[in-house]
């Protein structure tokens, strides 16, 4: 886990031959593949394609890897990076007043687990600030008020400066109870997780554990994916379910609900993280 | 499971004392309880129960136990009914070409698991005629033109016709892929079960596991539901899910999901012909 | 959730009339039962039994409750229990240095989905004092150099006094790296409440991922179970699996693994503390 | 899923330069891989692999491809495959009186999910010729009296020579409650797939839904894993598990574990028959 790698991913129109070049590419230089996963869309007929390499098995840096590679990825039109496992992503986590999934993120952070750098906690309720600052982190209010469009906005132009200060690299709606501005969307498109408390496309936007009950469902879910512009319906990550019967009510699910909620964040995180989630469309390719 | 037992299910409004009274009915016979739930719906205050109680721990018989407990059904506006599991349900089964739950329910008949007479199967097609008569039940086609109203609507009359002459308690669209007639679905409401190749409510109608490969979830699922006049829009019975990932195709998903289908109406459809399933607005309990 | 109310938990040789004449004596009293639930097992006809009820549906108190209930309870031969939910049960934590399971009660503690009091949390290292005091709960460190039994005889004679002097209910091991002396065991039948990290009875005693991994399953487990005198042997309260695959190396187990075992003795500990369960011979029955 | 196709599987020593030597020796000729797996086990150091390559992108046979491909084999000391989709494995199945799983792989087999040939179907019963012969399926009777080591022997070789002059490729197990000799098993290593009825290693040998009934497990599973010398130790293709409770009986388990059985067995032997499995000592690599 803590061993020093690039990850390479990338997509292309596909064609033969696209893993003998890259797997000759790699091996010219006796680079030690430590994982690699492939997908083609049948639709787009596009092709994705993700490595782990050990840096060590490479006589140079990521930036000359990402220079000796570019020549390869022109000929084959693919849009790809090469992350650096010692660069750590920057996750900004916004929160309200439920903490199920803050606790399980810091928890995980903490412990080694996810290994992300967490530049901030910004929430519009106080109630969270001490046990935030109590990890080290640095924890901003941003005023919310209800029906007040216009604080809304300035408190997201305040999310958004903080985020780009902090040079963040996604930003996590760990049960953030806001709807974010279209354009705010548009800005950060692919950069911004949300955990949504339902099995989607079932029961978009609010109450979603009301909605279930009152439909009768025998399992609940969460869902988490990134955020477009159209409400819940942005590409789906991760998603898991749970048995629930007839005496459980919203209270209980509400509750059984959360340990769903953090499991299928940590996990979709995790993916994004590790550059295992490559979108195509509005569908996800997660290289587990 | 072989013993011979009487089953007691009802539903009246809530108040202090029914379970008491109902225990003491049962008792004063000498009747030995196997089985007891209750369950209390929050929004319209109505109990919910069901007694499963040994028929050789009684002095008499079932017709005798429903004359004794109308009084004290009376006392309480008790909806209910008494059955006997000498008696089995009579299921009669449509199918169209796909025949993974039909193979599977006749499994399950033949072998004793599901306690149930199957008085026959009806379909649209010719193909499991000998699969379905080597069983020795009697296959009975309708014929289902595409595109002519009259002639589906003359199909269901049949249908009518032969569920009514024989006396069927319960029908099974296991995977019938016809809209049933909304004045079909009043006549046999609570009677008709189907099972729909999505977890409702996501992907509603025709060609489900294609909205759900489009849509870009990480989970398919079926559920078991009773029909009613809305298309996919019944009380919910079972539901069940299975994890998918971005290489399975729509080919994939169809195979995948013949699984869940087939348990989750098998199951479903044993939770009602053993009167485990109460009907509470359009919501299900299930005494599991 | 957070109404009040009495359980009443009971067992007592299996006859014809005893649910009649509990529910009898409740009703008497107008006593409105919220949840009723039963069993019979099979190999000693022993009969269990819960019930909450609503505690401002009665006249009286608990202590009233109890004294009424004697009588009858003596003509059964019942072992049986009131509780009254106003009296949350006393839980000390022990803990090593994994805080995962740690982690997830305090969070579920102190967000009042764990309605229980947490008096203090014992371990033999100092690690996680801060966290735990942050909490406000009091951390105590005992000494448990390796082998050095008298060392270790000390420390548990220490923990026992703590205990004691707390009036703790329950003692959870939560991931407590320690075998617990059979005197020790012995003193706190069905009161130390264990999670171990494997599919009991697959992988006893130590490092149960690894012999996982050795064995090459396809899924791993955890167990939360009472502590018996015979390791990983006690009764069973709750079990979950999950799927791994040939890739997964023994730290990804152990990191995957974190999150059943904190789920599954999170719902154990909550069947334990809501009086879901009871003991037989060496197997519990959960009343969910 | 019909299409035509040729599935290159192998391992050899890991080193780097595998992966491109490999693909660039399928891309010289214009191979179109399907789908491509991965892996290296850490405790040998050895490396695992598997393609799937479009046989309408060679312009050449399996035969052809298997020549070509030796030089590259020897090389890298691979021990290694090529199979064609158009020669379908041959299955023969053994089982005694249960036939749940019969029934699902004879379904599977009828409805082309499994692409296989099964040429018959051999019993120590009588009970199952009728249904087998309906499909068209030579059916064959071995006489297993208890307790005569001789007629076994005898059968088991009555099995060996059908099995031999059949040209089976594999033998499954489905529910034949026969222990395999041990020369048999030696004989037709990797070959041979069995389903016990319990999560391995818990509950080895007879009985062993008994045996999870008396230790009180909340959990009940299935195993598929190829046959060894020592009985249910062999490597394990597939396993799951389900939830049971306190209610459940013995014959309750045996009723509900048919059903993870027979999707165990059906998954297993569906990546046998792919040549997804690969055997690594005592473990399997799935490339699922």
């Amino acid at each position: 886990m803590t061993e020093h790698r690039y990850t390479l991913t990338l997509s292309c129109p596909d064609r033969v031959g696209i893993v003998a070049a890259v797997s000759a590419f790699v091996a010219q230089y006796g680079g030690w593949i430590v994982e690699a996963s492939y997908h083609t869309d049948l639709e787009t007929q596009q092709f994705f394609m993700r490595q782990e390499i050990r840096a060590d098995s490479l006589p140079f840096t990521a930036a000359e890897l990402r220079a000796r590679f570019a020549a390869l990825a022109d000929e084959f039109q693919m849009t790809w990076q090469v992350n650096d496992s010692d660069f750590r992503k920057r996750v900004v986590v916004l929160v309200s007043q439920h903490d199920h999934c803050l606790n399980d993120l810091l928890h995980r952070w903490r412990s080694g687990e996810l290994r992300i750098d967490i530049p901030c906690v910004i929430s519009n309720h106080q109630s969270l600030r001490s046990f935030v600052e109590w990890h080290g982190i640095p924890f901003y209010y941003v005023d919310m008020p209800k029906d007040n469009d216009q604080a809304k906005a300035t408190a997201f132009e305040e999310i958004s400066r903080r985020f780009d200060e902090e040079r963040g690299d996604v930003m996590v709606l760990a049960r953030f109870m806001q709807i974010v501005p279209v354009d705010f969307c548009a800005c950060y498109s692919g950069r911004i997780i949300n955990i949504h408390h339902s099995f989607l496309p079932s029961f978009v936007g609010a109450k979603p554990y009301h909605q279930a009950y009152h439909r009768g469902v025998k399992l609940i879910g969460a869902t988490c994916h990134y955020v477009s512009d159209e409400l819940d319906a942005g590409p789906i990550i991760e998603q898991d379910t749970m048995r629930i019967d007839h005496g459980d009510t919203v209270d209980d699910m509400v509750r059984y609900g959360k340990d769903i909620e953090k499991a299928v964040l940590a996990r979709g995180l995790r993916y994004h993280v590790e550059d295992r989630v490559l979108v195509c469309g509005n569908k996800t390719i997660v290289f587990r």
